[in-house]
């Protein structure tokens, strides 16, 4: 029973990872489809986070077989919860990922705002792709050093998306309103996903010290 | 031990009702500041979120009370998850409301945008409104015909969500960058709250048919 327990728990934890690298995956070719104007990378990006979708089904599925067969307690309990937990943040993540690459695809073959905010849009996917990268390596080590680093990333998209207000707003920056929605969204979509990687931190955080509020 | 269960999972249903009953009261409230320019009733949505998380924390740690010590089965274990995470979208959803409710402050004593792009905005938030009310009521009487209602709503909201942009792209309409700004964000966060409603509808009906994906 208990070898079934830990051989379960192991797959669980496998999905998650597999998950979390997906979703880097993800905002990392959403990053470059917005850089490149690449279309082809952008359409990867929306196919794929479907495959992220069904993972987290997957995960959901084991949680509650898991919680239902071998009613887990102290730190198994604990490691189940945050699994459905992270999956439904990650799944979230694959969502803003294919929202930003459904942009850079609306406009191409143009990028979706001039200089100088591009410029401030790309230093936000770039400081996403960051803090995906280590959600999925936090993921697969449990190292809390990165969760550290992930929790600097998020406040450094938080300030950034401040200033992209600002740049947005100033008259000097000559752009259309439709370059003003899209910046307002992208701004968004890549804050809440640096939010997403703070809560996987967090949780993470939970998991390995046992005493955080989660 | 079975009675302190079905205490328990009383205390729980109460907790989830009363948290549903605040977000509803959130999004009114957060409405009638945008309809009215009421810098009042704006803060005291802002104010009132943090009771909102408060209630999320209290359902947490009641759920995983439950899990570890009533290791409930089958209908009570899907409870019990399901718990977990109405409250973690309920929690979403005030932050919503208070989102729009800063925006209506922060526009004071002007309406953030002018017509006719505002009588769309309050379009949305009326069906917000209606949203988060019948969430309330489906979450406190589990009548599936609410589900239903509510995912209408969802996509009426969708639904006017798309015509925003057009609306606000038309250069008929005048607006200030700042507007533009505004009535994007006011327009994501409504649309986002209907989602959340929907995804509160689904898993009321996985937990009343007990056969839906949740």
């Amino acid at each position: 029973m208990r070898d079934i327990f830990n051989q379960e728990l192991r797959q669980l934890g496998s999905d998650l990872e597999s998950m979390a690298r997906q979703v880097a995956t993800a905002i990392e070719r959403a990053s470059e489809s917005l850089r490149n104007g690449d279309i082809i990378v952008a359409e990867q990006v929306i196919d794929a986070d479907e495959r992220i979708n069904d993972l987290q089904r997957d995960i959901d599925d084991l949680c509650v077989m898991l919680l239902a067969r071998q009613q887990p307690v102290a730190g198994d309990l604990r490691a189940v919860i945050s699994a459905l937990r992270m999956a439904q943040t990650l799944e979230r993540q694959g969502d803003l990922a294919r929202h930003v690459a459904s942009i850079a695809r609306g406009r191409y073959p143009e990028p979706p705002v001039p200089e100088p905010v591009m410029g401030l849009i790309l230093r936000m996917a770039d400081a996403a792709v960051r803090a995906g990268q280590n959600t999925s390596r936090l993921v697969a080590t449990r190292d809390l050093e990165l969760a550290a680093l992930i929790e600097a990333q998020d406040a450094e998209l938080d300030a950034l998306h401040r200033r992209s207000f600002t740049m947005i707003l100033d008259p000097a920056n000559d752009l259309t309103r439709q370059q003003v929605v899209d910046a307002v969204l992208m701004g968004r979509f890549l804050e809440r996903f640096g939010d997403h990687s703070t809560s996987v931190a967090r949780r993470v955080s939970y998991l390995v010290l046992g005493s955080l509020s989660y």
